[in-house]
């Protein structure tokens, strides 16, 4: 396909090329499910795994709302892929956001050298795995975990447990195949079929000194919590790059699966009420646009505050990116709901899988609970409170 | 199961006993799709088969409203089931619609005597089977038809065909075994997996005249199209029963699927937006119950004018059907949604296909377009307007 | 008008022909506001206001449907003088509810003999006025309340004050023109402009004990917290009379306040765009009315139990009466909302006072709050639970 | 108010201040309607009128951005008011999108020196101004239109009229005193009460030949065409102002007129169901802003290309702007209703006018129908269609 296999200069092209090329296997593989390991080689065959990376490690340096608009595309035509490519920027920012310089710098480097895929098993809300000390500073990690998106066929992996006596949080990156990481192939969803969203074990696994992260969690510091400000800003633009494929599509089909239904409309395209639902889902879809893009922008200024970063900021940030993603879900339920109505009975076959679209969405938007986040919002609205960071805000 | 196999008396208990099984392997139907053989030969055994055949042919004589509660009743577990019985009883009452006295007494006797089993053939939307004169009065069909829920495993099929020349249709009832008709398996769509609702091909297929209904078609008579509000009102008691069992589905499982996500919030039972989504949707279900209700009674006056019946008293009983029919698929679209939001992340996962509920409902609502049955409505409501009969209205 | 002055024997005649002359002047007494004593006077000669009478005390002995839909009609044109009507008969079957048998008796018969207005001066939630006891058994109320429609020109005041000391809740019927009630012209207000719902004061008003009401509350008996449940009820008509009111002036007048705004559609009866509103607005009127029947028809099951009503029927009767509530708000707002946009920006001339459906449904919905309706419903839906009886559920 | 009278080099703290003072007594001119003088004469003294006013000229030269801004945020606490500062501005930019550069210097210096207040009697739906030719090129104007806003009190008057043969349409520029022009005081609406949208009347009403604009209408040029876009992006910031205003002053108002309903929740401000509302309010509002800002830019993109402008270009922007203009009426119609259900029933008192902001937005947004501007967005969503320019789209 052309695309740059050592860095990407030109992420959206690449994304764009890239997207062409999943969709062509995306019905069948929504089918399958199980590891997209051929779709995961393109990715790392066209070098937008090294999109974040500051140029000082080597990296192209790319700004978030180029970062997010190459997931966005992708998500249109496979939101699995682009769940994994999202969770692993996430994965591989998280030592610069919680590490050491040392340790930012060696999952940077090392991600441009040996072009890493990181996968992920860190889920806080899943308490099963404990650690414990084994000689030195090192910590031995023993139990199971669920929701482990892309940790599957992934090179590098950010784990996290609980110790043993304190409860205290652990967050650490080790290599994917560390001896003890057993990692399941247990995912089988409605949705986000390919994102290999299944457990992990860990039996005895050695964690170095050296990969435990020194601020792992939301509370280290205002710049540490916009970890989780990055997970929901990804979930916002797949949702939106979901809603925005659906609607492609039934544009594109329009015509395809129904025939004339009334003697007053010849063509479905000039039918009034069928133009009158898509003046209704194009401003829902600008709505979403507009404000993801928002979100984006106002994630790059914080991100580039950093140690600067301050409460307001941070809260402010949270607030335009969860409603995004309200907004997002919101929306992407509507049009993958309505492009069945839009296009007629004969879409239904299983032959084009157009259900996906819904399954997909419906399935990322319960990544944690809507509701809450608009707890937030209005506490903000109403109250100007910030939401209190944590995994999940 | 202890169903009556001959007739059945107390209709509602047979229907609760029967969903009590189905639900035992509908979530591995629906993964599998196909015929439900096995299933079908229960629904036979139970003595629901003959619902509607009047006292005076050897047959319970059960009235509509009943006759809907208990393809409701089956549909809240299983969509499918209720879609194959209910369009059972449409091609079974058709011949009493459109067709002599005499042919009315061989399918509502036969159906009593041989146990009959009912299944369709008679799209008119499509327009491919033809019909040409052949020795005699008899007709010889040609051609191939979709959507011919029921077809497979049945022992009489309604099967439909246009004129060669005058285009003129022609509806007739024939065993299913007919020499030259071939039922394809070749239904597979997103919902409504297990009705067969796949294509009938027909070569050089022997239509007796005595098969062949005098009244063939909506315009016929008021009575006579009557059946398209059968068809309307069937649609509009699945949908409900989709919705119901989604409701209850989920009310059951509140708790099932998710941890504590909030502090102040121990119990989801106890969460005020839970509650308050819970009485949202309670709201909805409600008046979806009451307007079908209110539907299957209209119908039922209407159903026993028979020859008196007028346009005006037809046409009001349409409105109130097809109000029933939007607003059941509304208030399902919501519930099939909702519920996923009411469950959390791991309701998600394929063990539970609780998507099934969405999809069946969605596949179903795109019988024919919403937004036409909206159109009679406002047409009703604004400018007094009847709908012109026809096959959808 | 030709109404039976006496006793009215077909009451919902009464009420279309009281109507029909209400609605020569309901947008002149909208702009006025103030008390409607030309209309009072109208409903004191039509025979209305002995419609709950039971026939042993010489009144017709209507049922509460038929009582509903008296409301309910008015309300179409004149949403006030429903409110008037309403409200006398949740005062004037109080003493049935709460009284004893010689006071349930006074009432009535006193009704039938003098033809009284009764008015409200019970708000329990505003807990100004206090009780204190004087010589013998009577009582001395001192205070204010607000909120108490009908007071204005009434015969008989149903009122209500906490005890000095203990707090305890008197409920007492007294003539209006009792020394030291004065009722105050202050009612102001966007909607409900001629319910008079303005504030009473009482100085030193002397209650006998014969006026006191023994279970005097919601928590008396099952059969005396039926008080809320009527209040409810009547909201619930007089909001459901609004939206239908609205409706059809809508309906009537869709063609008379904007030309041709397209080409392609020469008259706005035949806009599919606006034909799909009204569609959809008839599907809502239609559910709102399903439901406020089906909820008249739950009441009067319960009312007819009296002392055997048990918290069971109860408690599904006010879910009943809630789920109508709530809906008829929803529609209302709907339909009042969207009239504008069928009619088209010349309908906003003061000359018709169209946004007086809006104020009035506005305004009458907020007499409690609609969300604590919803968590009620919620709460049952979800846990089977009834709502604590009150003076609002 | 220490507004600077000659020219205003901070509009938004001149707008901010000015609407601050208009706040004092805009619910006790939304009672009284008729003409705004003393709010007029403040306008002129803030130097506010002459924003757009190329620096060639003597103006300020502000954007539209900038210019939309002002009218927006007045629109938050005076709804007409804004209405006739925006009209001002679309009347005034108008000999420039339409005129000849003598015309366009005329009237943006004119207004610079001599502070005029432009109103409006072009309304083009109203056909009944016919023009005679009358020695040498003038013309002659006699009849009357409807809808004139902030014709009263103004100084110069934009007019249009047909020519009495061919129907042609005629626009010039006239100043308010010309004689034989009459502007009527009869305007009385639920809402925009102050904006003077009455009739003017033409009693042979001379019209020089230099008064007459050139390009008379939207079909003139892409350019010229820009004058329908002006409107509705007026519309637009109105509409969110209103919504503005009304969130702003629920948002003060959240705690003062209910007491307790709840035993749960002491404090409105931490009632869930009350936050989960103001979430939702506030998404919507984020939403309408979000897409205006953008509507405002891509106007003022097209703006600047003037001559260079072409029908692509101004196809998108129109599209922008009907975006911004749906979403605002949405958005502004369900803050100005739910207001009213966070606020509680108190807040119905007249005192407050509260219903002011609803029946504002409810009568502007009826200026052309909603319905086509979604038709509008919907043609170029499914196909690409720009819509065709006119004096509403």
């Amino acid at each position: 396909m052309g695309m740059n296999t050592q860095q990407c200069r030109d992420p959206m092209s690449t994304a764009a090329l890239l997207a062409k090329e999943l969709a062509q296997t995306s019905v069948e593989r929504d089918r399958r499910g199980g590891t997209a390991k051929e779709e995961r080689d393109r990715i790392r065959e066209s070098g937008l795994l090294t999109l974040p990376v500051p140029t000082e490690y080597g990296g192209p340096g790319h700004t978030w709302p180029t970062i997010l608009r190459v997931v966005r595309e992708i998500a249109k035509v496979d939101s699995s892929i682009a769940h994994l490519l999202g969770w692993h920027y996430l994965q591989l920012v998280t030592p610069h956001l919680m590490g050491s310089p040392k340790q930012k710098e060696k999952c940077y480097a090392g991600t441009v050298i040996h072009n890493w895929f990181w996968g992920n098993a860190l889920n806080p809300r899943d308490r099963r795995v404990r650690a414990s000390p084994e000689g030195g500073n090192r910590m031995l990690f023993n139990g199971v975990k669920r929701f482990c998106s892309g940790a599957k066929d992934s090179n590098m992996l950010l784990v996290s447990a609980l110790k043993e006596e304190s409860n205290g949080l652990i967050i650490a990156f080790i290599p994917s195949d560390r001896e003890g990481v057993i990692i399941h192939d247990d995912w089988d969803n409605i949705g986000q079929r390919q994102t290999d969203s299944g457990s992990v074990s860990f039996h005895d696994v050695i964690i170095e000194e050296e990969e435990i992260l020194r601020s792992p969690g939301p509370l280290g510091s205002p710049f540490a919590s916009l970890r989780s400000s990055i997970a929901q800003l990804l979930l916002a633009n797949i949702q939106l790059g979901i809603a925005e494929g659906a609607f492609e599509e039934t544009k594109k089909s329009i015509t395809a699966f129904s025939g004339q239904w009334s003697a007053d409309v010849e063509d479905k395209r000039r039918d009034p009420l069928i133009i009158q639902r898509f003046g209704h889902l194009w401003i829902d879809i600008r709505s979403a646009v507009s404000l993801t893009e928002e979100a984006g922008t106002a994630f790059q200024e914080a991100w580039e505050k950093e140690g600067n970063l301050d409460d307001g900021q941070r809260g402010r940030c949270t607030i335009s990116i969860s409603v995004a993603k309200v907004l997002t879900a919101r929306v992407g339920l509507e049009v993958t709901n309505r492009m069945f109505e839009l296009l007629g009975a004969r879409a239904t076959s299983t032959k084009y899988r157009y259900d996906r679209y819904w399954r997909n969405l419906r399935t990322l938007s319960l990544h944690d609970p809507l509701d809450h986040k608009i707890q937030d919002i209005g506490d903000w609205a109403l109250n100007a409170r910030y939401p209190t960071p944590g995994f999940y805000s």
